[in-house]
């Protein structure tokens, strides 16, 4: 764990990492043509400042964070952050007494965007693929007036194509995060025994994780069935475990604000033909994926690379994508599907998530996390068994 | 719990509940001239659908909830999530395969608001205070053009007006999730102890909640320091506990999809003057508002209550708010300040959040969550002590 966080929880890389990632952001924006950067999403804030808060959690305030071209991203945040973020690297902090009805933060912003930005300038903002607007949107067409003429423009690829490679920093946290999912995925066997509720069995497993080591627990889903399960993000109901179900788990747990993102499937009692032929089959196609994934292969190409190795392999891939990236939220761009073009380069964190029908109505999915090297895929995540895994056999 | 999450983990409520809700929300639209409404945030989706996921986590995709000014809502969602909304009560779902980079539910959605939205009529989407636009900004703008003649309108006040209404079934809800959490908290002196570092507490509070049956705990915070702490959004950090510290632990965990949202405090080791003069300030000030609340005051009367009541036991309120609106989310509006002047009405559910500084540059929150009833006030967590509890004295 870097030494920052050892007296400053906010701060978890040192503050030369924050300035280097401003940096890469302002090369971005000046090829962009942008002037200055507004961030409204926690994990922009985050990667930005090192502002790290379960506090999202509350949708009452909007935080903002202006990137201009050039010098310290400026801090315009709700007064009730001031102390934390006070913690960060950043030394401008504006803030006001959220929520106010009257102005909430707009005003403030108003002024320090347009200190920064000449008035024929441009405001860069994400809003393309797998992006939002989180501040009110009232609030968002009252801020281009305010700042006319100057204007706003889709920043999506500014950012996107810098926080997508990862530093060997964030890289560890990645790693720490999934080798503590990995702990606990090996106590499953302990805990989802034939007869018991698979809503007991996700309890054990958040409680598996923060005992493991986890801050918290951000994401857990699954579900078990006959041969297979019906989706994979439904929440856990009390039907018990069975023998002849497949039970798979899933987890992005947190460790200093950075996510893992992989699943284990399980076969309670023996495993049925269905299982071990849906599961050789993604073992198989992961494995191939990852013996021929390189820098500079495309998004679509790795989709590719693992349907056509399923299918290899006699099954049918999943019609959804077939992984994607990963960091500072549970999934990043890009998107294993056939319509993705992104640019694989060294450096970046992905999910690799074949998933295939076991029978009619029943599925299956395999997920490891990795990141890309410039001659070679580092797993990141402790491998799954090549033999599907038996409990109560 | 309701009999149909026995076999339905996504459908929390009777089909009638979703029915009802959606028969609220269309004569607040014709109240406001709005033909449908378009929904794009969890909450909402939940409130409208029932659909129940920690899915979310992931910003890949947009979801929406179109609601007609008559007849049962249209979910235009991911095909990801055709199973588990399948297994909700709407029968109209419309698909596709995000995240598609050419469109991702674009055109969909078009056409689904187009045919229930007359060329000279209103779409209504929430764009106000505590809102966001949970989709890219970018297919916002899109939409907009694709769908002109037709105008978008602020619905803010349309959905709060309803959803801050919590039905007997809600405040169930809400009240299960305050009592798990209230028996972690009198769990905490077993591991809360002097020399214990703060994250290692929080990490034990998280397995206290999911033992004592929460499904997910999507809030902890706290903070820990000599007479009081310095924030109240703070993630935990190595220090460990000392004798004289002030220890508050707050939580946003989750049960049937409904958040509590309270805190505790703890000295450790014998409490200070400090401490025991601001927790007695705070303990009567939530005691005499609670005594004074009634259905026809403002939120800013509220906050008048709790404020003079403060400094009239000789502390100085915190300048933020002192308590929101609670359910669906960790908060709700309304906020508790001189500025809020929202009704409250019966069956709305707030935390009451006192806080004031036990000495300079340390403070101390206090929080309840109640229901406002017809005459009365109704605690939903299990009341604090009057004493300030010690652990290790």
């Amino acid at each position: 764990m870097p030494q920052q966080s050892q007296t400053s929880p906010s701060l978890v890389f040192p503050a030369g990492d924050y300035r280097n990632r401003t940096e890469r952001l302002q090369a971005s924006m000046a090829g962009a043509g942008i002037d200055a950067l507004l961030l409204t999403q926690p994990a922009d804030v985050f990667y930005v400042t090192g502002f790290l808060t379960r506090f999202w959690e509350s949708p009452a305030r909007p935080w903002f964070i202006v990137v201009p071209a050039t010098g310290d991203p400026v801090a315009v945040i709700p007064a009730i952050g001031a102390e934390l973020m006070g913690r960060c690297w950043l030394r401008d902090i504006r803030t006001w007494p959220a929520p106010d009805p009257r102005d909430d933060g707009l005003s403030l912003l108003t002024t320090t965007l347009g200190d920064v930005v000449p008035p024929g300038g441009c405001i860069g903002l994400p809003m393309g693929l797998e992006t939002h607007l989180r501040m009110p949107l009232a609030d968002y067409t009252a801020l281009q007036e305010a700042l006319a003429p100057r204007r706003f423009a889709d920043a999506t690829a500014c950012v996107q194509r810098v926080r997508e490679i990862k530093s060997e920093a964030e890289i560890d946290c990645i790693r720490r995060s999934c080798t503590l999912a990995g702990r606990a995925f090996d106590r499953v066997p302990e805990f989802a025994l034939p007869g018991r509720p698979l809503e007991a069995v996700f309890r054990d497993f958040q409680i598996a994780l923060l005992q493991e080591g986890a801050d918290w627990v951000s994401y857990v889903a699954g579900g078990a069935g006959p041969d297979g399960y019906g989706d994979v993000i439904s929440p856990a109901g009390p039907v018990p475990l069975q023998r002849g179900d497949l039970l798979m788990l899933d987890t992005g747990a947190v460790k200093d604000g950075y996510f893992c993102d992989f699943d284990r499937n399980y076969a309670i009692g023996p495993a049925t033909e269905p299982m071990r032929r849906a599961h050789h089959a993604l073992w198989q196609a992961t494995e191939e994926a990852m013996a021929a994934l390189r820098p500079g292969l495309r998004a679509c190409d790795l989709h590719r690379l693992l349907s056509t190795a399923l299918e290899r392999h006699g099954v049918t891939p999943l019609s959804g994508r077939l992984g994607h990236g990963l960091g500072v939220t549970l999934t990043e761009w890009p998107s294993l599907t056939p319509l993705d073009e992104t640019e694989l380069r060294a450096g970046m964190v992905l999910t690799l998530e074949p998933g295939c029908e076991t029978r009619d109505g029943a599925i299956m999915v395999h997920e490891e996390n990795i990141v890309l090297r410039d001659t070679r895929v580092e797993l990141l995540s402790p491998r799954a068994p090549e033999t599907l895994p038996e409990i109560g056999a």
